[in-house]
């Protein structure tokens, strides 16, 4: 008799994504005339850099000929994009990161959702509040939770409350973790980690032989010339974290697919024996057995966004959303609303000061706005009252967006 | 202090595929000039289709503009691939499967080893011996199975051996099994199961409430018309067995990725308290949280291949490669090797009938004709004195290849 896992009915409600696409496609059903602006899900809306485009059709055609088709990438992913990546990323930041530590994937969620599976199952997770939901709902599909407590937290998880007294930046939890994802800047709060604030984990997670799981999906956000790119600017972050990025915000990529893991080669992990082991042989081993690289012609694609040109064009693309940020944070703050974050990240988040309830200013906007964002309490439980903003719509909808909540009735 | 997943210390060395080519890599470091010809990890070497190219390009363009551009693709895939999928796959044939019950993915490699998650620990897992690697080895990095054992198999693990003594079809198990993965046609040993076999295994899956999980990844090669393409030809089968297919081999898609797995949503599993719970809702969950759907213009490439002028260019393809097997077959037959599969499959099986070991083989046709196959035994204990040729090489490394095993000295 098969038996199900059934984690999965810990799980509370649906993803969060899919579960605002469902309330969306209701709306749009019952009316079918609304012109529903989408500022949700965190998609992107600019096309592709010319110069991506151009290096992404060359990949195309590389496929259409025998002499030049590539079968099955390297389990790395190709070097001539590793050895950009390690370029452009982090040898020029002076973050001491190879080639043969990087390795391309199709996503940073996949990749923040598999990592857990190099590590026992007897470790200890720190997750912030509010967080990325795939962390934390990775964790419970796994099993590495016990059940959902009515304060909105899964049992065995260490949460790390973020709040506007604490400028959404936690405190070093007390007790010992072994694991602590981090996300700078932050999803959803659009805070950004100076090298102090990151020093502190850092030595922390020395101190504990912890590992961080930096996710930095949002780095090329970052315009304050103080604040890190990555982890590995900080002395001593090789030890002790794994850092995530992705294409898919950097370069519009979320429906093209190319995102990257770091794994300093002396970061190590430990037995029940207490021998310690590295962790890049298990991550390539699991990389090798159950993923298959990325598509060569996207790969091709990707490396277009480190030529002179490519930089130009993302750059370009960048200011183009914090311009919209920019304009969020303005008139929302004339709104009436406390606003958070849009400076040096794609999020803006929001407290309505209304005293409304994070899914009920989701269903009002919907409704009587036609407008949709992400209800904070869906990021965790410091998240209610708030909720996010996403740069990434067209100016045009942004403007509109705001004339709509402007004439909204409280 | 951070644990490691010390499961993944039980595998034993390698996966086969890095370990091959890492062999190859220190031979041709060694031996520069040495002109190797690869027919190891069965990787394609003909480039794609014309109208498969041209779909291509044309995704890449919408890409390019914004009122074209796609941003995160929908969970399962997008639908004019899901239904072309249906249409030409199941409904043609009589199998009663519909989009909604199709995900696509980036590579079957990946679902054969995520789908586990959605299970629980607890399940009896069966494999075919000899076995694609990424079954067992999932199974073993999960913590599914217990220790190697001398005899060459995991505990925990239920293996059907496949011989030259049943023809390569194993016998149903005598035990009750929770979990078996199939593989038809055949990989390695280029097997293929009628109606009446495939039929067997749904009644005992039927009987025993157990899931088959059915990769079907070389069924584009079946000429034979009493052959099923897909488990779901049999009856039954929409309530115990999970398909697995992928455009890798179909079309030349291994360096393009796409893939897709069939979940019918009358297919259940048992919760501890005896509950039945529907299996599609978890995997939609599974895919929903930790994967981010596959690039845009590879799903419009895919899409092609079911286009009247795709099909025929698909089938061309194939033909080429066939006609390879059939020339394998013929030459390994007359240079005195025991040969099987390569009519309705492209992987050919030979044993040497020379008494010589898999590795042993394989290091020396690697060093005397500069040949690289893969060693029977790295499928597992029942592969041991076999060997595998692909016929995914090109024409001429195929006769290339057979001159130089006619030269070999024993």
């Amino acid at each position: 008799m098969i038996h199900i896992n059934e984690n999965y009915f810990k799980l509370q409600a649906g993803y969060l994504f899919p579960e605002i696409g469902r309330r969306v496609r209701e709306f749009q059903k019952a009316n079918p005339q609304a012109d529903i602006i989408k500022m949700g899900i965190g998609d992107v809306t600019q096309p592709l850099a010319p110069s991506v485009i151009r290096a992404f059709h060359e990949g195309v055609d590389e496929m259409s000929k025998a002499e030049t088709f590539k079968g099955y990438s390297p389990e790395q992913g190709y070097y001539f994009l590793r050895e950009a990546i390690a370029n452009n990323e982090y040898l020029s930041r002076g973050a001491d990161i190879h080639p043969d530590e990087i390795f391309i994937s199709d996503g940073s969620k996949c990749d923040t959702g598999n990592i857990l599976e190099i590590f026992g199952n007897n470790n200890i997770i720190a997750v912030q509040d509010p967080v990325y939901p795939v962390y934390v709902d990775t964790c419970v599909m796994a099993g590495r939770t016990g059940n959902y407590q009515e304060n909105g937290y899964y049992d065995g998880l260490v949460y790390l409350p973020c709040t506007s007294e604490n400028g959404f930046i936690p405190e070093i939890p007390k007790e010992r973790v072994d694991i602590i994802f981090l996300c700078y800047p932050n999803n959803p709060t659009g805070t950004v980690a100076s090298k102090t604030e990151l020093k502190k984990w850092v030595d922390y997670a020395l101190k504990n032989k912890s590992v961080i799981l930096f996710d930095a999906a949002y780095e090329a956000y970052i315009s304050d010339h103080d604040i890190p790119h990555t982890i590995y600017e900080i002395e001593g972050a090789r030890e002790v974290a794994i850092e995530f990025r992705s294409f898919s915000k950097t370069a519009g990529f979320t429906g093209t697919r190319c995102a990257y893991t770091i794994i300093p080669k002396n970061l190590v992990a430990t037995t029940s024996n207490g021998v310690e082991e590295a962790v890049h042989p298990l991550w390539f081993r699991r990389q090798a057995t159950k993923f298959n690289g990325v598509s060569y012609p996207v790969q091709k694609a990707a490396a277009a966004i480190f030529t002179p040109e490519g930089k130009n064009e993302v750059k370009s693309t960048i200011s183009y959303y914090m311009n919209n940020a920019g304009i969020l944070r303005e008139k929302l703050t004339k709104l009436g609303f406390q606003v958070f974050g849009g400076k040096d990240a794609p999020y803006v988040w929001v407290n309505s000061n209304r005293g409304i309830r994070s899914w009920d200013l989701f269903d009002k906007l919907l409704k009587e706005a036609n407008l949709v964002g992400t209800p904070g309490s869906g990021f965790g439980p410091s998240g209610e009252g708030y909720f996010r903003f996403s740069s990434f719509a067209t100016h045009e909808n942004v403007l509109n967006a705001m004339d709509r909540l402007n004439n909204l009735k409280w």
